[in-house]
């Protein structure tokens, strides 16, 4: 059972790092461990193979036991106190460690845990442990990602064929329209408020759609993605409402040069800040280099955002199977801008290319 | 301005509680002071009259001094940490207090904010300073709640006029349908993931839409919202499609007059636990009292849900101007359930009725 072995990955992790369990109250992180989606809840794992423990509240009760089959339930309102005060109930007296989310529990929240905490437990930061484990997607975890990502781009496909993209309509109208294609296609939801930016409005990053009209001779740059399963998928593609201008042609030339730039540096080992820097110098060479100001891409998983991100600052380097983005872009203030971002796999070894999950053609296309 | 008399009420309370200045992380109480709507700020209040200062990251530099004119804007990645650093700086030496967000800031954000703190400076809680502040609604946040409301109200009524609720849908192309509705009628989104819940399903307090078909003799149980500038309207009809059984009448009946009992109980200084009891004892009485296991209703603001709790554990009393929900239930597991939910502003005075904001009808509907 997968729940089984990533809990079973983190009882190492935590056991190298001297701990004898560790409280989880992250609800991603409950959830890639558990298969729980409920709203509340926290679970204890163990370091040896005592059996995690899922403490949630009795709205829960069915849907733990159905989700969870493999795990301990306690129906606690206050689960993560519960388990802090149960974790070593029944052990010989002496130190024990148990690990926690310092970047999670708040500094209230803190106080609770401590003051439940049974005499000899330290409480001890464990802060990313599970996020280090999500870096690295499993089998059934691209199988997701997958179908996000098939689901996106069939709707991209469908609006674009029978002419969603068009003067005349509003950004507000294409977002909801490619929304609702997605769940046609198989999604449970967008995977963030997507973004539907024309004309001036595509040279800003992060555009909320408006009432701005599509007219003939814009950039309509398109950045969105579907949820299935939890899992988010996060592709760009920028079209043009015909005909297309040289400034237009020209940035787009660029930036699709810097993408794919951009994928062949996707080497299991490579530099995060290396593989940054192969897209960026494909558009600094071309005179743009001021105007792409964020970072090349980023994990996406069972969050929209996740590790690693690959920008200019980062340390580390990729690791085979993370799932990550890559998504460089020119923006001219006032004018327009283009982005190309595709979702892919890093393979297992090096010299083999990455896996492409967003599979939308990324050729202009002149609408 | 409003923003400026919300951040002098806090300057105010901090500053009786015997703080000099707090720093406020949380993204929506930053909002709620400053009108700031970014992604990434905090926000640094004073208990005199030194102008507030917004710190946020480049991405957001136009946006802060277009939301935020009347607030010195810090353009710091690390935000938080730098208003901590300059908090006091150029004043004589000596201990300063500066509260901070217990209830939001996580362990780990807490080192790195002690850290940076200069000498002198203590580091004090003061949880839910701004939630307290926002129980009570300002006529700029009852008006955008009104809108909403209104939003919603439309889209429903728009959905039920061309038979949008019949045998035959599932209950995801109801969900999507009212959402698309709800955009149409001016909302930014949906308040929060609608539930659509048709037969048995509508026995589940909190079902999620699936491809159930709706059929002939179903309750179809819709709670829903618009978003609307950040506020969140909440409502919930039950219809049925006819024809409808007895029982089904009957315990329609009983929910609309514990739903009506509640709203009258709606009094400003009420005891919370009373008006959540005025609505029980009515299910109660009926015979249906251990069918109905959530809480009568919550507040709802710039969050779907807020303070104040109304139910049976919850001490306090209802404060005038809060917007609360009131929203009994009653629901027979695998044969179906009904809620009736509206959204209300507690009046000034005692005596006087509470404001609905949702008007949508309440009688029983059989389509």
């Amino acid at each position: 059972m997968t729940h089984c072995s990533r809990r079973a990955r983190l009882g190492a992790a935590i056991g190298a790092a001297g701990l004898e369990a560790m409280l989880v109250t992250d609800l991603v992180n409950v959830r890639y461990l558990s298969g729980f989606t409920g709203s509340a809840g926290a679970l204890l794992v163990y370091a040896d193979d005592r059996p995690a423990v899922l403490a949630t509240d009795g709205r829960y009760r069915t849907q733990a036991a159905r989700q969870a089959p493999d795990l301990r339930v306690a129906i606690e309102r206050a689960g993560a106190r519960h388990l802090v005060a149960r974790a070593f109930v029944g052990q010989a007296a002496g130190t024990r460690r148990l690990g926690f989310e310092g970047h999670v529990v708040t500094v209230d929240g803190f106080d609770t845990l401590y003051a439940a905490a049974a005499d000899g437990t330290e409480l001890v930061r464990a802060s990313g442990a599970v996020e280090a484990l999500r870096e690295v997607k499993d089998a059934g975890e691209v199988a997701l990602l997958r179908l996000a990502c098939e689901a996106a781009d069939a709707a991209l496909s469908d609006l674009v064929a029978h002419g969603g993209l068009r003067p005349g309509r509003t950004e507000r109208e294409v977002r909801r329209e490619l929304e609702a294609l997605m769940l046609d296609h198989g999604a449970d939801a967008e995977s963030f408020e997507t973004i539907v930016a024309a004309g001036p409005n595509s040279a800003i990053p992060h555009h909320r759609p408006t009432d701005a009209v599509l007219a003939a001779g814009d950039f309509v740059k398109i950045d969105f993605g579907a949820l299935v399963a939890g899992y988010h998928s996060d592709m760009t593609r920028t079209f043009v409402l015909g005909p297309a201008a040289d400034w237009q042609r020209e940035i787009y030339q660029v930036v699709a040069a810097a993408q794919r730039a951009g994928c062949e540096a996707l080497q299991p080992g490579a530099g995060l800040r290396d593989v940054d820097a192969a897209a960026r110098t494909v558009i600094a060479d071309a005179g743009y280099g001021e105007t792409f100001g964020h970072g090349l891409g980023h994990g996406v998983g069972l969050r929209i955002h996740e590790a690693p991100g690959i920008n200019a600052a980062a340390d580390g380097t990729l690791l085979a199977g993370a799932v990550v983005t890559v998504e460089p872009g020119v923006y001219l203030a006032d004018r327009g801008g283009v982005r190309i971002e595709d979702t892919l796999v890093v393979a297992d070894t090096a010299g083999q290319a990455p896996d492409l999950l967003t599979r939308f053609p990324k050729e202009l296309t002149i609408l």
